[in-house]
């Protein structure tokens, strides 16, 4: 590893450069001082790269934080977010006043302790779970590709600049996405690995020590060595990643952490911890930075200022191009940045409806949720879809995205995303807050998993990332209880801004796809099954789910007991409510395809479909959660284990997920309450 | 990639070799045709390599499955389980006879979908979610090298042979397994890779064209390339493998999915179904294998069966030594293997106690664990600690396992995991199935989401795996909600055979570990605190935390109201209770710190503990789920969404987790009441 002490000297060699980089470097101390905690390392070790590429390289005009052309920067490792913040200062954001900066990691502040999307302009993504803004990054440049081949060079040409540490490439979903980004030769993607040999837990050689630039050479991508406080050399490296045409780049740059801190640099002391008054003065010392604090000099800060400012000229060229694409091409373009929904999608959503009510389907609602995107992803080309390697299974192609992504065809909208559902998920993730596009992605329910962090960051991003999980219940059957979700729905109904969708039939189906589509500030996902499930709708133009749920059968004039299922549970509950029914029971059996979308109602509603008479909840799923709606976990016809190997019937009948057990459960409840 | 006459062929030079190859193709086979689903495609596709590894190769005696110093063979792409079915019934395990080869994949049947740990012996680990299989081996090579460094050669001295396919190597996870597999140069671990070509989109070329033979050679493997349908370069590799002392070996077989198979063979359509009744005939016509279905013949059959009595000899001589050995080792190595827990044990939980009581802590729930560790682990030298690069924060490192594990320290009892959460988490189930060893590890709670399958699976196959979990809310405070658990508890709550643990004080925190350390047979999960709290509890033998939850305060003679809390609340619980004793209310404090050991009670006692008074659930966490306990989630004090980057007590304030929100709730519950 590169010493300190030469390493300084060595960033010193180009004083304004030097000095453009303690701006940094001064301003990732001051509010990690302030907020009394923090992690300076990062941003002290990285400062001549960020230098080098946000005042030479980026393309970017802070006053425009949301034109579409920008190049794209990801902190992977989002630990550093002070990096982010001082550069978003120090150029010019609105956004970020030094205020904010002052105000680092406290109350309603911009500045997060780590970058949070949404909070501030200049943010493109939310980072610090590790791994996963590199694997946003293969999504932001999968959806630049995808646009520069429908919409022309000439208004999409921008790059991704990624910024990750050690522990980036330590997760796993470091593989997965470098792996994807080398198949699909992603030149655009240029990832400035922070190598400084030290994690939090000390050296990283105690526990990674595999050799970082064959495992990319593996991959596929350049790997350019450098010093990275060798300013030259890092202008050098940016400007060979620029020039690569058919790879991604990784610029190795050995580091120091902490560069600059006397007594911490070089060690996990400067990691994650304030450095304290007493190393913050031999820091200034060693930098000779003379400053108050938060304060950057006049001259410096006008030199980063007109770094801000540098792209505005090529924002107003971009305009112009812009201004002269076909009408057609243009407005197709902005509306589509805009997030808005194309002309023809209420018609084309009825029409689907309409077909359903025609032809009802008897299928399952993985084969429901195909037979709806074949209408709806024809109507909205900015889907993109794609499966985890289950596409025979998630049916998530159909006809209008019948076409592959891939190096020579980014044109395509069906991405072969490998087995690789985090990866996945958390790419899903950077093309949708990249913009333009719409992805969805396809797995098993039970691996959600594997991209449950991610699943997450869609929800705390609030972005409209569409994660399709199918063979969602016990209902799998042979594969067993590796591959049988039960306490899925409910673990991923406790995700925050989530939407979990679990529609009962063809027209549900149908209806959260559409709700899931128009959903583009909140994620969604589908639970759908492998088995067959009767059609229960019949005609009607509201979309029914969109009110979560609804009474969709009432057997007899009054109401005895309530039935709430969801997904191939509501046929069963239909069924046991004709049983009741026969035995002079009123019932009214309640389809509640999305708990959330429930909650939401106004409470008339919920009480009017909830009703006053005992309540029984129906879901081969864990029964855990179900009191919100239900009495006791006794009424509550779910699973108490997990599942196991056997065809689904033998498995809902061994489990007692049936019509009988939720006769006799009602019958029981009836009893008592008469 | 190879084609299927040619291998075929190739296949066919050693006919020996070939006849026994074929008994694993035509069980295979006929298992899938009789259950009507499954994958025929792997076990045909790599008859050739398990028929060289376990007729020549690998050390085991059928007749004893359980003899420790066995070699562990891991089918990491579990859903070619019948290769594995049938190898256990060809070579004689007791727990296969044939009808269980006919009722795979039925209720009741030990051949479910996937491997699974328990069902039968010879099963050594779980597979089926790709990839953990993988990361399982690592584990067991860890366990093996650290048991061979503490009781010797003599008595442990076996390897780790894994079959795994291209889904497990695009899988994030195995990245982190091999990384640090090469980093702890595992010499004992070979990979047979099936390299086929074929994944169940088709191809691979469409997802994944990174160079693995580069990929593994980056992270210190030696990587062997052969024809997989060459016995003889089937014999060689694995040969290679043994000899080779410094480094894990990768076995890149390039095979065909499906050999065997004239119209599938080579193609997608071998992986994940039946082959029908006119392809059998055909394979049956290629292979020149004229028996009835699940039939092999009988001078086959004894060559498989004295395959697999070959070790006996050597399981013998492993016994002389093992009788030989010096008998305190000997006792100690038994005791081990057995999983009893040592003498010493319970002296010392009483003397870790009694130190609690003579000097209450106050500290945090991370903390108090640290101090439970010191003595436990001292007491329990079968533990290995670790942290997912969070030693500092997590607090999992102590005297007893200062030492760290490594490739020239075997003997160590530390493991710098690495930023690899999830491959930590496989590791050490892999460790808990070898047995001799209790892995423990740790991160933030919040990364729960990256190893949440390999949690899952621990409780799956009923192993005492311990996952310890720091920072379990928003009292992690600035690091803000990338970092900040929300929904994890009530998400892990929801695995099933998972015990839960929310310490509330330095005592409980103990009587946690205790539990944790004894549950052999179930993981535990401890989620504990960044924040400090008082120690609430008084004197007393009684490990109270065992019963789930207890009264651990009542304010007044009567019951006005009952206040449920977790770990970090507790505390504030018992605050608001002494402000609503002052107004005149009898309150209980009820503190559970686990759900699941709660609802294992007695009926009596869980109505004693709960009360017949409106209740209120304190935690900082979702509210979801504690309707299990109180009426509403109206009556819990809890999050709604996401946190925030704030200082830990801001954040409990603007969320409204405090004393007088419990206070105004309890005052509103008691006023409805009287």
């Amino acid at each position: 590893m590169t010493e300190h002490a030469p390493a300084l000297a060595r960033a010193a060699t180009d004083a304004r450069a030097f000095a453009l980089a303690n701006c940094i470097r001064a301003l990732a101390i001051d509010g990690v001082e302030a907020a009394k905690s923090g992690h300076p390392g990062a941003p002290m070790g990285m400062a001549e790269a960020a230098t080098m590429l946000w005042t030479r390289h980026m393309k970017f005009d802070a006053a425009r934080p949301d034109w579409p052309d920008r190049d794209r920067f990801v902190l992977s490792n989002g630990h550093g977010s002070m990096l982010l913040y001082a550069l978003l200062h120090l150029t010019g954001f609105e956004d970020m006043p030094i205020e904010e900066l002052k105000n680092f990691r406290q109350w309603g502040a911009r500045t997060a302790g780590h970058p949070e999307y949404g909070h501030a302009a200049g943010v493109d993504i939310t980072t610090g779970p590790l791994g996963q803004g590199l694997a946003g990054a293969v999504g932001m440049c999968m959806a630049e590709a995808h646009l520069a081949a429908r919409f022309g060079r000439e208004v999409v040409d921008h790059r991704t600049w990624v910024f990750c540490g050690d522990g980036c490439l330590m997760e796993g979903i470091s593989q997965e996405a470098i792996s994807l980004a080398g198949h699909l030769k992603l030149d655009r993607l240029c990832v400035l690995y922070d190598d400084n040999g030290i994690s939090i837990d000390g050296a990283t050689d105690k526990a990674f020590t595999e050799d970082t630039t064959g495992r990319f050479e593996a991959a596929g991508w350049q790997v350019i060595a450098c010093d990275g406080h060798d300013v030259a050399a890092l202008d050098d490296a940016i400007t060979r990643a620029k020039a690569e045409t058919a790879r991604p780049t990784l610029i190795r740059m050995r580091t120091v952490i902490g560069l600059g801190s006397p007594n911490r640099a070089g060690t996990a002391a400067s990691h994650g911890a304030p450095l304290g008054a007493e190393e913050r003065a031999l820091v200034r010392q060693a930098l000779d930075w003379a400053n108050e604090d938060f304060s950057v000099p006049a001259e410096l800060l006008a030199e980063w200022r007109a770094a801000g400012a540098r792209g505005a000229t090529e924002r107003e060229a971009w305009e112009a191009r812009l201004a002269a694409l076909p009408a057609e091409r243009r407005a197709e373009f902005e509306r589509r940045i805009a997030g808005e929904m194309p002309d023809g999608f209420d018609a084309a959503v009825a029409r689907a409806r309409e077909s359903l009510f025609a032809e009802p389907q008897k299928v399952a609602t993985r084969k429901a949720s195909q037979i709806a995107l074949e209408t709806l992803a024809e109507a909205c080309p900015e889907m993109i879809g794609g499966s985890a390697d289950l596409t025979g299974s998630n049916l998530t192609r159909v006809k209008a995205v019948d076409s592959d992504f891939q190096a020579d065809s980014p044109e395509g909208r069906y991405v072969s995303w490998g087995v690789r559902e985090f990866g996945m998920a958390a790419a899903m993730n950077g093309m949708s807050v990249h913009g333009g596009v719409i992805p969805y992605g396809g797995t098993f329910l039970v691996f959600s998993d594997y991209a449950r962090n991610a699943i997450r960051l869609s929800a705390l991003m609030g972005v409209g990332t569409i994660h399709v999980m199918t063979h969602d219940s016990i209902g799998l059957g042979e594969d067993g209880p590796t591959h049988q979700p039960v306490e899925h729905l409910i673990s991923l109904r406790a995700i925050p801004g989530l939407t979990v969708f679990r529609p009962a039939d063809a027209v549900e189906a149908l209806e959260c796809w559409e709700l899931a589509i128009r959903s583009r500030r909140a994620p969604s996902l589908l639970a759908l099954s492998r088995q067959a499930v009767p059609q229960l709708r019949g005609a009607g133009e509201e979309n029914l789910s969109a009110r979560g749920a609804y009474v969709i059968r009432q057997f007899g004039e009054s109401r005895d007991v309530t039935l709430i299922a969801t997904g191939t549970e509501v046929a069963l509950a239909v069924e046991a409510a004709e049983a009741l029914h026969a035995k002079g029971h009123g019932v009214a059996v309640v389809s509640m395809p999305s708990w959330e979308l429930f909650d939401a109602q106004v409470p008339e509603y919920r009480a009017e479909v909830l009703g006053t008479a005992p309540r029984i909840a129906v879901e081969a799923a864990s029964k855990l959660g179900w009191t919100r709606y239900v009495a006791s976990e006794e009424d509550v016809i779910g699973m108490d284990g997990f599942g196991a190997s056997a065809p689904a019937e033998v498995l809902y009948e061994k489990f007692g997920i049936t019509g009988d057990a939720i006769v006799a459960r009602a019958a029981a409840l009836i009893g008592a309450a008469s």
